[in-house]
Parts: structure tokens; sequence; C-alpha cells
């Protein structure tokens, strides 16, 4: 197994206000061909933090990869501290020198003389280019099999760098098969995390050549299967056996895979199956057609709704009943149905739906608590209303009303 | 100044799905008691790699903060290499094992005999209470004022142990003031980063006992303001003296201060002056509604909305002119109005705003590309229309058209 280690530099990554994203993109990265992130360090723009780390990497890993310091100022120092450690000189190359000063030519800008440091490597280094940015990466092997990896700090830059021109170097380095593993995401909605976990116990269990990762967001619950086969091909026979062994388990709570949204997947069925929808929200105040119309051309099925927040906005543009309100109160089971009927009516689509709930703080009380919600779905032939009781603040109270909306809409489709 | 190294452990943080969210809490945290943290280390469930990392902590800083680890399993080894690394012995602490079986008895749960080695502490060790799980964490002093501190992994158990007892501890020790450091974020929107940025240079030139941050977001530009004086009172004073020399700079275009967001400003404001809000969205699908109605309360000032989405939402609800539409489009200028109008009339509120655009990645064409927006604001001698050119994806574009409207209403009600 290849192993790596990774160094984020810059300051700014230790106050708790900055990500360090460029880790995360390699560790997933580096997974997808087979490389086993150990460890991963982040230091300040401090020679003696990155030079401890390095040899802490090199230590451990068969690679390190350091991202940031690599621009023309006296804090950016990876690239000469990687050469240190390395016991390398670097020179001025020319052909890196030209293209700087073509890189300002362009933008009309002199060069300052600061940023021809950007154009010194060692000879044994392969260049790495950097099409967004001044600063090139540096590919540095060592001796033993082992190699620096510099590359800049901004995403954008590192992210096509990695992309484009290291990755392959590895897979030549290492002798490695682009994409070995396989993983997917499986989509769950409706079961909480430990119900999932309990149900995937066995699967779980099992696992030897694949491995599981939970991660509940926003009330979703997504399962990560990585299938770890002796090649690409094996990865892809593993992951389908485990997917479907988990979809089967879970049954209809899985709403998609990977990159799918609920909002995606119910935009689809309601496509295919040529109905139209619209929508009337009060507690959510627009947060499901803010999530239906994530979707582009969206617009196919969705004619629009109504945000009425206020009672009177329930009573004039939907035609619910003032009684209704007086003996029922606006979070009740039946004005989330006059509601829905109210939208569907307005805008003569196949299917209305509404919600109206308590997302607190206030509000609330001991006969309606805050997180007390109804739903309601209505169209030919249906009439469904759905109490549902969230915990959480008032941001996970709407997400998961506007959610679950959507949820209950997409079982009714399928 | 005291120095602080931090130390992840858990091999799920090395896949680049979960977010080690415990050291950005760390730095925050030990950024307000003065304490630098000089770099982070995230390890697997090693125990080579963990006492590596222990140690060149150790070697560079005067405390090393390790989180997660302290579980009953054979994987948690943190705290067991701590001691190994600090040359201490642990015994079984009778209070500790009490506890835990305390824990598990009103859990009615048999505790398994594998969770005994939680309760075991080297002597000269502070056990530090755990209210929300199994696992107590450590504050082990060593020779030189050094100190090894563990706290398990769950955020949820780690940040009220680091707010309760690691902090007095930790003042103690080192002799700290509490919130030495005052720090303020300005938030800004209108203006670009780069435009902020060099409004700012004199600012940040001038730096010595401050120090600046700039990070965009979603279309706002926050300035994370840091002064570090002698003392808090002094930092304070620097603090002040900074924001408002950023605010005359800035100007209107800053909308708050610190968890301030532009609908919470805008809904004040609204609320302030007393006047009534109802909203018309085309591309934005119920965003702006949204975030209105992110602030409690909101409904003392908001009446609600409509989604037109499709143009006969535009024409039926609203009242906007089929020959409008016809001669100028649905996203025009015409349009925007009639929309703001529309709205404001059918609600019977003081203010009506309406936005209308291609929020893409379909839809636009040469004459009116991706990211043209109309935005129409309109009341009692009010009148404005503005036309937007964003650049994003579809929900780039669509956050931003949903925040200038905000802030064109902010402006507006100044």
């Amino acid at each position: 197994m290849v192993k790596a280690y990774l160094i984020s530099t810059g300051t700014e990554l230790l106050l708790g206000s900055t990500l360090d994203t460029n880790s995360i993109f390699l560790s997933r990265k580096l997974a997808e061909i087979g490389v086993k992130v150990i460890g991963k360090s982040v230091v300040g723009d401090n020679p003696d933090s990155i030079a401890m780390a390095l040899r802490m990497g090199l230590a451990a890993a068969d690679m390190v990869i350091t991202t940031g310091g690599l621009g023309p100022t006296r804090d950016d120092l990876t690239k000469e501290i990687a050469c240190e450690v390395a016991g390398v000189d670097m020179k001025l190359i020319e052909a890196e020198e030209e293209r700087l000063r073509d890189y300002f030519q362009r933008r009309h800008r002199a060069m300052p003389e600061i940023n021809l440091k950007q154009a010194m490597f060692p000879e044994q280094a392969t260049i790495i280019t950097n099409h967004f940015g001044t600063a090139p990466g540096m590919y540095l092997p060592l001796k033993n099999n082992q190699v620096i990896i510099c590359l800049p700090g901004p995403p954008r830059e590192a992210e096509p760098m990695y992309e484009n021109y290291v990755k392959d170097l590895l897979i030549k380095t290492y002798n490695l098969t682009d994409r070995r593993s396989a993983s997917r995401i499986i989509r769950i909605f409706g079961p909480g995390e430990s119900q999932v976990e309990e149900m995937l116990q066995e699967v779980m269990d099992q696992a030897h050549n694949y491995n599981l990762a939970l991660l509940a967001s926003e009330g979703e619950i997504n399962v990560r299967v990585t299938a770890e086969g002796k090649d690409y091909n094996e990865s892809v026979v593993i992951l389908t056996k485990v997917t479907e062994q988990i979809s089967q388990i879970m049954g209809k709570s899985v709403f998609g895979y990977d990159d799918d949204t609920l909002s995606a997947v119910v935009g689809k069925l309601l496509d295919n199956r040529n109905r139209s929808l619209a929508v009337a929200e009060s507690c959510t105040g627009g947060f499901l057609g803010k999530m239906i119309t994530d979707i582009p051309g969206s617009s196919k099925y969705f004619w629009g709704g109504v945000i009425t927040y206020s009672n009177q906005a329930k009573e004039n543009l939907l035609g619910v009943r003032s009684a209704t309100l007086q003996e029922y109160g606006a979070v009740s089971r039946e004005t989330a149905l006059e509601m829905a009927w109210g939208v569907k009516r307005l805008a003569g689509t196949d299917i209305g739906i509404s919600i109206t709930g308590i997302a607190g703080p206030e509000g609330g009380s001991e006969e309606k608590p805050v997180g007390l919600v109804y739903i309601a779905l209505v169209g030919d032939n249906l009439e469904q209303v759905r109490e549902m009781h969230f915990v959480g603040n008032r941001n996970g109270i709407r997400t998961l009303s506007a959610k679950s909306a959507l949820d209950l809409l997409r079982l009714q489709l399928l």
C-alpha cells in the first residue's frame, strides 16, 4: 500500500476561520488511485515547522504533498525548505522565467523581481505547470522511491494541477492503477442515523474488501461505500453487490446515489409523469420553492407558489377560511389541507403541496410545541396530511420541513 | 507567547469526508486566551503516528491537545500513548470506575469490562469530567511547564469539556488572562474582495497590534479584525478604533458586525420603521422569502409573497400584462416593475420587491446572458429597478440575486 502524508502551510489555516480544503480534496483523489493518506499536518509560515513536518512525513510515508507557500513573498518558503530537507540545490530555470514574464506581460503589468524565485527549481524536479496563477508546482523524486510534491495553496490552482499532472506522475512512479478503488454514496431520507446504523450493522460487520461510512447531513443520511478489490473492475463488482444489498435493506428510503438531491429526484419524477406542481409555504417562507428551483429546468413542472407567512395571506391568496384559522389555528391539519387545495386551485396544477408549522424559537405552546409541522399533499384522487415533530433549531426545523415535503411527494410519485 | 499544538486522531478524518471541527473550535478558543496554535496534525488510529505527532508537538509547543481515541475499543489508544510519551504509568481510579458504572446503570445497561480502561489515569493527571459520554479527558502536566491534554472526539463532548474545565486549567497553568485579544467581524455587501482589499490597504499596512483577515463568502466580504493589546481592555480600545476607521472607509457598504445577517439587519429596519413587505420571486424561486424568514419574528413585517416561476403565474397572480411579457420578455426592467407593483397591490403592504433573471446554466442568450437579473423595489413615492450582471453558477447567481434585493431594500430604508 502506497502511503502519503499531507502538509498544508499557511498561518490563516491555524486561526480556525479558513478551511483546509486542499487536504480534503487530496485525500479523496489519492484514495481513487489506491494511495492511503496516513496523516496530515497544518503548519504556519514557519521554516522550522515546515521542515519538521516534512521530515515526519518522509519518515512515515512514500510521498509528502505540500500545499501553500509557493508565492513570491518572503513568507513563501515551502519549496526552499523541501529542497533543503531533500538536500538538493535550486537554479533559475529559463523556460519558467519566460513563462512568468509572459504571464505578467499578458496582464500588462511589470514582473516584480521578487517573483523570479518562482522560476527556481532543482534539476531533478519535474515542474508542474500552473495554468491559473504564477506559482508552478514541483514533483521532486528522492532516493528510495520517495517523492516530495509541492502545490500552491489556492484550490482553483492546486486541484487542476493534481488532476492534470500529479496524478499521472504518481501512477507512473508507483505503478498504480488509476482508480483502483470504487466508491458510491447511497442517499437516504427518513430514518435517523442510529436507525440506519442498526439496519446496516450486518453489512458493516461483514465488510472486509469494502467499508461503509455514515454521514448525517440536514436530515439526510449518506452512506459512502468504498470497495477495494485487487483492481478497479473487481472493486466495481464488489461495490455493485454491496450497493444492492444496502438498497434492498433500506428500501424506499433510498432516494438516490452520489450527487442526487431530493429536489432533482422529485423533479425527474414529476417530469417523467408529466405532473405540474405548486407550493404554499408558511413556516418555510419560500425554502421549499427555493429547493425545487435549485434544479435547472424546473420550470417544466414547477408553476410557482405562494409564501403565505401571515394569516391574511392564507385567507386572501389561498382562500383558507377564517373559521378554520380560528377554530384549528394556522398550524393544523385543517389549515394545511386548505392551503394545499387553495394553491392547487389558484395555479391549476396537478398537485398542490403545503407546509405550515412552528419553526421557533418563539411561538410554541404546550399543545403546539416548536417543531410541530403539518405537510399536506393534494391532487386528483389524492389527499394526504402528515403531522411531523421535528427536533432542532429554527434552521434545522425549516430544512427538515421542506425536505420532508419533497420526500412525501417522492413517495407518492413512485 | 504560549504555544499549542493540536492533534486530531481518527482514520475517518483522513478520508476526506469527515471534517475535523475540533481543531477549528480549539484554534478559535485558544486565541481568545492568548494561546497561539502553531501547528496541527491529523493521524489515523495508529500508535506510531500518534506517538510521533505527540513528540513533534512537544518539541515545538508548550501544550499538546489531542482529540479522539479515548473510547473503550482496541483502536482507542491516545491516552495510553500520551502516558508512554510522557513516561508515566496509569492506574485504575476508583471514583472514575464508579462514575462509569453509574453511567451504564442509569441507562439500564451492563458495563462491558472493556470500558474499565476509561477509568485508568496517571496519578499526576487531572481528570476532566465528560458530562455527555463515557470517556473522561485528561490534563497531564509534564516537566518544563508543558501539558498534554486529551479530549474525546465527539465535538458535543469535547467542546463543553474545554469550556468548563480545560480553559481554566490553562489560564492557571500559564498565568493567562481570559480573553486577552479582542476581535470583531465587519460585514460588507456590495464591493468585491479585491476592491475591499484595495480600500483597506492602508489600514492593513499600518497594522502592528492588530490584524485583518478578509473572507469572501456568498457575495459578502467579512473583515475579521483581531486586536492584540497588552490586556483585554487595551485590545478593546484598539479594536474600537480600527473598526471605526474601517467603517468610515467602507461607508454604507458595511451592513453589520459579527453575527449580523442582511436579513436580520433589514428586518430590524423594517420593524423600526413600521413598514410591511411582500416579495415576488421568479428566478430565485422562494430564496428571498426563505432568507427573510430565517429571522424569528419576521411575521411582524413580512406578509409573504408569490413565487411566479412561470409566466402564467406572473400574469394570473400578479397581473403582469401579457403585452409586457411579449414585448420585453420575463427578464426585463418592465416585468420586474409590474411584478413588484403587483405583489404590493395583492398584499397591501408598504413595500413590494421583485426579482426576475436568468440563473442558468441554460436559458441565456447573447442579448440576455446568464447572470442578467432585474430587481425592482416599489412603495409610496418609491420606484426603483436595478439591472445586475452576476457571474457564477446557478446557486451563486441566485444567492447574489436574493442578497442584492435585501441590500437594495436596506440602502433604501437607511
